[in-house]
């Protein structure tokens, strides 16, 4: 069922938190070395990129995002966001993002998974999010709709993003992990599926892709928690904008879909010395989930990025004065959009099928 | 993280269609003979039922049904619908019901899946309706709730209904059987979800479990179709059936899970001659299915009972001009809590937790 779609038609971004990415590169480099790659370097990391030969790409560091987005801009490229000014600058329809903390994990049969292959099959085929099928991904080979599901629904909608998962260590939270510090995720879930409409998810930036040109600007650095370190279970950004993502494609009938493709994450860090900092991501979690699960879009907002201002408008004024923070990511989304039009990557109208 | 439940809180409901239950009960032997087992003869059924020795049952046929119903009612008990006579007499805490073409199914490693300990266990641990995990199950061993998920929401609610799979022969539909005549499921999904709040789901009576005293009378035998015949992909029953337990759970809080326990579900009837019979079905869910996803049941509805009477009454007023097949639903549906009700198996205030 899957579209053809061109190599050219893709960038992978990495965002770079380390220096060496030898082993991340050539572990990669049988899925990577046929697409353009976009690799951003934490703007905090001091030492020389190591980056072996044999492959297509662009570096961005320091220099280059001061010089595109200027000193006056609330937002902040560093740490794990540092991907989002790949996302920036990409000029491509599709882009693939993982951690440089993964590498490509294997299949219960043992054989490698082609996770940008998977990536792509899943935001090429449509997505199911207005009826859950029992049966999983119904594109899928092998697999169909299931009876009682209604035929009106069975040609689905774009899907816009695609959320893959973790084998090893799972994407846990600071205090989970710390509580958990030996459990390892084993179970390798042959599934891909629709996130149904109206419920939201907790997306990782770990492990994802999605069409740049329907939805990128509603991927938004945007939520930055005050003591956010170099690790995942520090940060919030991707959650939140995952929420964001979320509700835009749900307001503009595009669909989200997850499970595979999995992939094979390495450990890093401390879970106990980040249990302080992650706390205050927690309690926030209890404030922004009632704020998404209950704003609603005007209908004339019919762009990604009309729809992006619309969520920021509705942080400042509903969640605000609850918390700093909360004020700093509608700021920080609203200076997005702005460099998201100025930088001319401006999606055209969404198409939603 | 399972309570521990006993035996006899537990009744094992099947629906006979045809008379030699013999391979079907002998190869499930291993997994029913600890249980209670209630089995219903179809009353179109001719012949002597043939049961293997050694089950702790009851049987009732058309005489029984006879006697209990009497001949006043809406409610037909023909067909597969002949399992909602069993719900009725059952006394039990829980109940399982698998069709009576289905044998054990085994997992990819060669073992026999024992779906009474899945479906109990699928029960009596919480389901998380609220927001997704993307791990799928958190109380499953060895899982959790990712980096995002609400503290708040950790604890979930009452899991009311479990919806079984099934490898080999899929549960399809009549054109998509017809269509794909030698398609069978081998794809094992290890896996056990929440279905969303808020998301509709064709459940299909064919593998399912559900805690009678929680949600019992909302398992409705109430749309029967004119054409009706006694292969799955032509009935509507358990889809109809399936909206209006979904549609109460969300209202009271209770949860849906599907996935994991798979059954063997062996070949019968010839989807050619269903095509004509399946087809009204097909038409009416695009009537249906928007008037699912649109009922708001009224707050003052707590109980089961008061919930069916209030989606009966909005059938009748929204759906009963279309076609004379709603209107008879929801007479059936309001005999139908009539008869729960002076049957005595009326439930408890609805208990969300």
């Amino acid at each position: 069922m899957s579209l053809a779609i061109k190599d050219d038609e893709v960038d992978i971004v990495i965002g770079a938190l380390r220096s060496d990415l030898t082993t991340f590169m050539n572990e990669w480099r049988p899925m990577f070395s046929r697409f353009h790659l976009i690799i951003v370097k934490d703007p905090d990391l001091k030492e020389e990129l190591k980056i072996p030969e044999g492959f297509n790409l662009d570096v961005y560091g320091k220099p280059e995002i001061d010089q595109v987005v200027g000193s006056s801009t609330s937002i902040l490229f560093s740490g794990y966001s540092c991907r989002y000014f790949g996302y920036l600058v990409s000029r491509k329809k599709y882009i693939i993002s993982v951690d440089d903390d993964c590498l490509p994990a294997r299949d219960p049969k043992g054989f490698l998974v082609d996770a940008v292959a998977q990536h792509i099959s899943n935001l090429t085929n449509p997505a199911t999010p207005f009826f859950f099928n029992t049966l999983y991904d119904p594109y899928a080979e092998g697999a169909d709709f299931v009876r009682g599901y209604p035929f009106s629904l069975r040609g689905g909608v774009k899907c816009a993003l695609s959320c893959g998962l973790w084998l090893n260590l799972a994407d846990h939270d600071a205090p989970t992990q710390a509580l958990k510090a030996r459990q390892r995720n084993s179970r390798y879930v042959d599934a891909v599926m629709t996130v149904p409409a109206g419920s939201l998810i907790p997306i990782s930036g770990i492990n994802i892709a999605f069409e740049r040109e329907a939805v990128g600007p509603a991927l938004v650095p945007a939520l930055k928690l005050a003591g956010e370190g170099k690790c995942r279970w520090e940060t919030m950004e991707d959650i939140w904008s995952g929420l964001c993502v979320k509700v835009v494609c749900d307001h503009l009938g595009l669909g989200v879909k997850t499970g595979l493709p999995y992939i094979w994450r390495t450990d890093r860090g401390d879970p106990i010395a980040s249990l302080k900092k992650e706390w205050e991501g927690v309690k926030l979690m209890e404030e922004v989930i009632p704020f998404f699960q209950s704003v609603r879009l005007p209908r004339e907002a019919t762009t990604v990025e009309e729809c992006i201002v619309e969520v920021a408008n509705a942080v400042k004024e509903r969640l605000g004065s609850m918390d700093p923070v909360f004020a700093r990511a509608a700021k920080a989304m609203l200076d997005w959009i702005k460099l998201w039009q100025s930088v001319g990557s401006s999606s055209s109208r969404s198409s939603a099928v």
